[in-house]
């Protein structure tokens, strides 16, 4: 093998014109392929064996597997364990595969074993048949570029695996998923600040409560959001931690010594993002502890979009008969009998988006402590709910965002006849007159169908007393209330 | 309108040539949409603002409405409200949809208006256009066949995309789910019937049990698979009765007297399943309950096969360090690093497959407890949901019954060791010498490395009792044990 | 042992008066226990490994394993395995057992081992020590009643305690839970026929829609609870196999021939409950999936519940800015700050029961997935859960029933005033003039802020059609639509 | 009321000996409370119409509410709101409650309003009696400590709730949660230092992988824990943001300026933690994300426990027929009718603990989900399911750690034996002889029952090269591998 001479490589576009089927083998013997195909015997046996439903193994995994291979064949090279040209035309189709020309050689669904083999012996097969036809060789000779020794070279499914999860589900989350949740947290601040000043009745336990301003409901949103993305940053980080390194049971087995880190740093290279090879390649590789609790992040993420769209349909409810206090954009006709209708749709596909997100979060958690011995299994599963939850929840934010949130318009005329009726005032007087008059009052203006003013000066409240403490303003901020007569 | 003739019905296949864009129009204005489509304004407002991952509407659920759409067209012509023209040509257009021959024109996302609206639209819109084309008339004048007038009429995105729903849902689970569950029910009631004989070491708490044999084993699987069926079976009976002919808020506004009925028997005419009205129309439209019931029967289901998929990657473990006490088919290499490695890869994709579902079963009961008042607005993720797992359970319970079930090979061997090994056949002494003494045997047996009739002998059991007693196979059924000597 | 003669029952109360320790023994030797206690060796083992937060395992199991040590006393006896005296006295103390007044003796927690062994063993030795007592013996001796060899004889925990928790939960559904529902279903069923005739403006999703009646609304969710208490009478039914006579690992080793169907045939005797002996004692005791099934019931009720609850706190928003459609009993003060606030406590108290048996569904679904061979070692967390979800199932039904439900009141002025200002009505004509010309008046009447009616007129619908068609009470059923003009 | 004088301090025990009813007013009326306890009328109404099950609100809320209403006496004393002997009485009387004397007198069930209102006037109602007691004055006089005016004054449940709650959390997760699993991880870690040399198979998909040392496998363990520990310690930081100085909405609204800094400080001192006031009380009243997450950490570290304990109780199956690896303390009988069984107890509670956690981890994420405008109504649920959590991960990870991890021991035999047998070793020639020609040799010794070495040589391997290669201890580190002859 040392003796093999450097081939020449040839400079030809992806594709195979070839029909029919070829014939390829692996361990097991051999397998009929379809021809205008890269993938080997395993893929294809895989294909047969597992076409379950349509999920298919997530394009990100396959890119991120690029970044592996590629990483592995420079560090293979610079050891000397493959020739200098084995290892640059490895690193060629590795970018083939990272930049997704080569999408349609990954066919593989979701439902395979748990370890995800199948899918690294499927870039390991494709890869191998590239470069082949590359050097102009055999299609499935499997020779001079072998899919398990040079491709999958000092590399075991158990390390690649989680690597490539780790980068796929790190891009994913810093390139869409937060930058997402940051504009929609932008666009809800600008809101918040738009409508500092004006005064609304605040409300809870969907009962009527007293004042604050618009801008100070919006700023919690805001504050939900920014808790929410720091700690998704935060888990996110946990990712850039990859098992590479560990091969069959992360022992190490077969790499050279130094291996993981010196992949980790390649891969920092390549992708531009600060991995480091695992602490402790056992855990890495017995379990998926990482994934879960990054997926625990987009559902902490997801409980708070939760709220903030399910208050804004609430708010936005009527048009005559429900809180009338915002107005959403009218993306699209509500209802296909009742003409003129206007739904809070935007809100309604986030609502289910974070569901989704929580129910996949569950089964995220059971895969996660499912895993025995030196291998979690469950890994096809978990990346890709996380993938899904990640992509859905940054699409969604900036559908939401860009159709409900910035279109939003506050209804000022139905804010202040809210103030004007409301009796939750009363809590202003509270600490001048004490809670059990207060509450007198504020029962009184119920019953006589009065307004608290009203109800105050029935009761025995000075009118001048009344005038200078129930100023919804000054009920938006503390330090309003009068110095209590009483204590 | 009453004045339009009949106009010929023209013989053209179905698709369009047209390039570039076409302009439809619907209450809020004018869309541009892509002119080889047949979908209009509606449909294409929702791909520009919920283009949100890559999760799309099932296709099931648009066949579905073939019915639906096909089963109003009849019942309002029989009414005299259709003319018949109109009638017929909206159920042919109908059996378009039915036959999947539309499906390209269905393009919606899962993250859309919660109530299914836009996909009802879709589909009245693409038989408006087909049914134009099919009379000559111009694509997007929404006449003589209008999609709200004609093609809704009587009907509500909100009694039709829950009947939609309902349709989709019960074939799937007795074409696919429920014939996929017997398959594999019966084919372990083949291995349990042809190994009835074999004895085996059970085993409770992981821990050496008295013995059985494999037959019986693998009955209870075949028993929990019964039960389970027949759960599945009856929750979705449940799925018979249909929401048609509540209309807009379940109140059956602008439909005639016996509409509901009417469309139901319709129904059951040509779909064949025994198709009811719902008995309370506010129940039906107002909650999702009968989704989340025949969900929860496939998550049932799942905690069934979940048990049965993992014992048998336990009782197959090995080759040399496992429990090995059955062979399953090696199907594909199982390691990209360890040459000659078999895993037992079905059972591990029937784990994920479990998991997956059982994930489900969180969002669809979250969004199926958010019901608001006369609308359950979380259909779209439900029905998503619930078509997913029928369907990979369904996939699933084949492969693993193909691939796994139905080749694995009992390893008589084995299991004869662990027998002539067990100590815990100790267990049938106990009624005659005593629990007390019993364990004394036992724990002797282990300390000392004995087997269990070495250590009952030394501890003074008589040879003849053991011999009589201790028989592995006469432990598999009640009434064997000796009438105890002491009590 | 036959030689014992038959000693004199003693008419001791239950009770031991002595103080300090006592010893007992199991068969790994000597342990010290209270001695005003019954209990043995392996309970107070029990109590040293397994002092683990605050659960105890539920009374009702003890009172359901009362039942069993005294069905399988009557069948021993019968069958001449115990000596009549013998089998009285085991009866006598499992009904004290089955009436809770031996509760104090049932210490143990729930987490302890999955398959119930230690309460099992604390039933038999708190059985056998109180029967010592009885027959004026020596405590802790385990003669003349053994725990083992006696009290049960012819079980195991195996099929004892999975048998135990299906009757304490098929009482706890049948006697409390059901029950409950019905009532609280009988009292939505009372106020949505005292409101059959009251109109309402309908909401779907959140927005107005078109009308029906209170009793309308109300009948939607006696017609989901009718579907819920239906499916769990169902999975409850399921409960009524019980595991007996399988003994260790389903084979029914050590119990006589027929014992299974004897003993479920005293269970049905002495519980009134239709018990049987199940179908297939391998998936008895390898599964709870019967359990699972069952607490899938109690999650759909909820599920149904939490609709119900969060509608009636909506409707019930206000007092002055809120939906205020219903006022609903002021129990209490309903803020220490807010004077006069009156918040929906039950129905909150309602949703967070709802809530908390979703989550104990998740809980469950993973313990019964998660059964090994011949047990599924997770049934201590799946009955403690049952039971919990049953029993505030129950106690929240009551108490929402009774405080919140059956003092509810409409408030007609406001759902009057609703209707006048609505522009949904507006579906009503459109059948008549069309779907684009009503949606045209809808937006009119918004945008103008107009009433439909003027809004129609401007736009040149005719006043006497107007008033034929847009009546309230006739849009809230089928058939009051005019024919169409149009088709 | 300013004229009142300073009254005389009582040494009084806690303890009221009247006897039958006392009468207690609030601002809805009177009401009859048992005579010899403290609290008043909103307890009473509560416990009449909340009895709902058994669960009680933790008493460590209550505790940690002492130290909320004892910073906000000194807070207010301090700003010159309450005269210095009124702040010093309620000062006073909150420490009974931090020490939990005064727990019996707080008797609330969990379901009650979602705000813990009727918890909080509990104990503004206790300390207001007791403080009553404590001058001489007539319990339910409510002077010259009222509940609401003084012990709640600047204070509303809605910020002292969820300040309660954090800080009960808090305390918990820091006293007791992180150091029982830093216990465990240590003992985890001493074994895997113990363990460091001892050679065993490793299991990937259950099946004999390569070879790895026992410590490396336990370092997998102490590695998982490690990364659990940061995260659950990362999330609980998060609680130390409190609400306090929000009052009603958020705004601070009758407290003065400052009073959320001020009380945060005081309470800082008093617990001892580094207590700061939220960044944004909206978020913080209207959310409960930090606790949502902060149960996602416990979650999270339920899910390294859960794959721990499940490794242990196969590693230790047995005694004859199982993995036989290890062995563990035998704690107590194992079975009531198999004598001489010992059972993975506390590994099947741990799993049962863990499986609880994950169950709430759902109610948790649909209560912090389901927040409406200024508050989220979801409290006692997320409180009481977190403090449940907290407690029984602590408790069960010291009893693992004491009757399991500390007592577990090595078969060394087993694990020679299985060296000696495993075929999985080849993978250390696969980079010599080729990943292709190590599967034969491989599938030829399973095929023909051969020890590897046999299979080697009869497949042409140089028993040099396989000595030198194939040596377990060689296999368990990186470089170990020879340098490819192939590539």
């Amino acid at each position: 093998m040392a003796t093999q001479s450097t081939p020449k490589i040839l400079n030809l576009p992806i594709g195979l014109s070839a029909t029919g089927m070829r014939q390829e083998f692996d361990s097991i013997g051999k397998v009929d392929v379809p021809a205008n195909h890269y993938w080997g015997a395993q893929t294809q046996r895989s294909l047969i064996h597992f076409n379950i439903g349509h999920d298919k193994m997530p394009k990100e995994v396959y890119h991120a597997y690029g970044f592996v291979k590629k990483a592995a064949a420079i560090v293979n090279t610079k050891a000397g364990r493959l020739p200098p040209w084995k290892g640059q035309l490895i690193q060629q189709v590795a970018d083939e595969a990272i930049s997704g020309k080569l999408d349609s050689e990954f066919p593989l669904y979701v439902w395979q074993t748990g370890s995800g083999t199948q899918s690294n012996m499927n870039v390991n097969e494709v890869i191998s048949n590239r470069c082949i036809q590359l050097v102009g060789g055999t299609l499935g000779a499997q020779e001079p570029i072998h899919p398990n020794d040079h491709v999958n070279m000092g590399q075991s499914s158990n390390d690649t695996f989680p690597t490539a999860m780790h980068i796929a589900a790190y891009k994913m989350a810093t390139e869409k998923t937060i930058p997402a949740l940051k504009r929609l947290r932008d666009a809800l601040d600008a809101k918040s600040k738009q409508w500092a000043n004006i005064v609304k009745i605040g409300r809870t336990h969907l009962e009527d409560a007293t004042p604050l301003t618009v801008g100070q409901e919006w700023s919690g949103y805001v504050g939900a959001l920014d808790d929410s993305i720091a700690n998704v940053e935060y888990v996110t980080e946990g990712l850039l931690q990859v098992a590479m390194g560990g091969t069959a049971v992360g022992t190490g087995l077969n790499s050279p010594v130094g291996f993981g880190d010196a992949v980790a740093a390649e891969l920092s290279q390549l992708t531009g993002f600060a991995i480091k090879t695992a602490t402790n390649k056992f855990t890495a590789q017995g379990t998926l502890d990482r994934m879960v609790r990054a997926h625990a992040g987009l559902k902490g993420a997801a409980v708070s979009l939760y709220k903030i769209a399910n208050d804004m349909r609430w708010l936005g409810s009527g048009p005559r008969t429900g809180l009338m206090e915002m107005t959403f954009p009218s993306n699209e006709p509500g209802s296909s009998i009742m003409p003129g209708k206007v739904n809070p749709t935007q809100a309604e596909a986030m609502l289910m988006v974070c569901i989704e997100i929580m129910g996949s979060d569950v089964a995220v958690q059971m895969g996660g402590s499912e895993g025995n011995f030196e291998l979690n299994a469950f890994r096809p599963i978990i990346i890709n709910n996380y993938l899904h939850s990640a992509l859905i929840m940054a699409d969604m934010c900036d559908h939401f965002r860009e159709f409900m949130v910035e279109g939003a318009v506050v209804n000022e005329a139905q804010l202040k006849s809210n103030i004007d009726r409301s009796v939750m005032m009363v809590t202003a007087l509270s600490p001048v007159i004490g809670y059990d008059k207060a509450s007198v009052i504020s029962h009184y203006a119920i019953d006589h169908n009065l307004t608290l003013k009203q109800a105050a000066l029935a009761n025995g409240v000075d009118e001048a007393l009344f005038d200078r403490v129930v100023v919804p303003i000054n009920m938006t901020k503390p330090g309003s209330a009068d110095v209590p007569a009483k204590s």
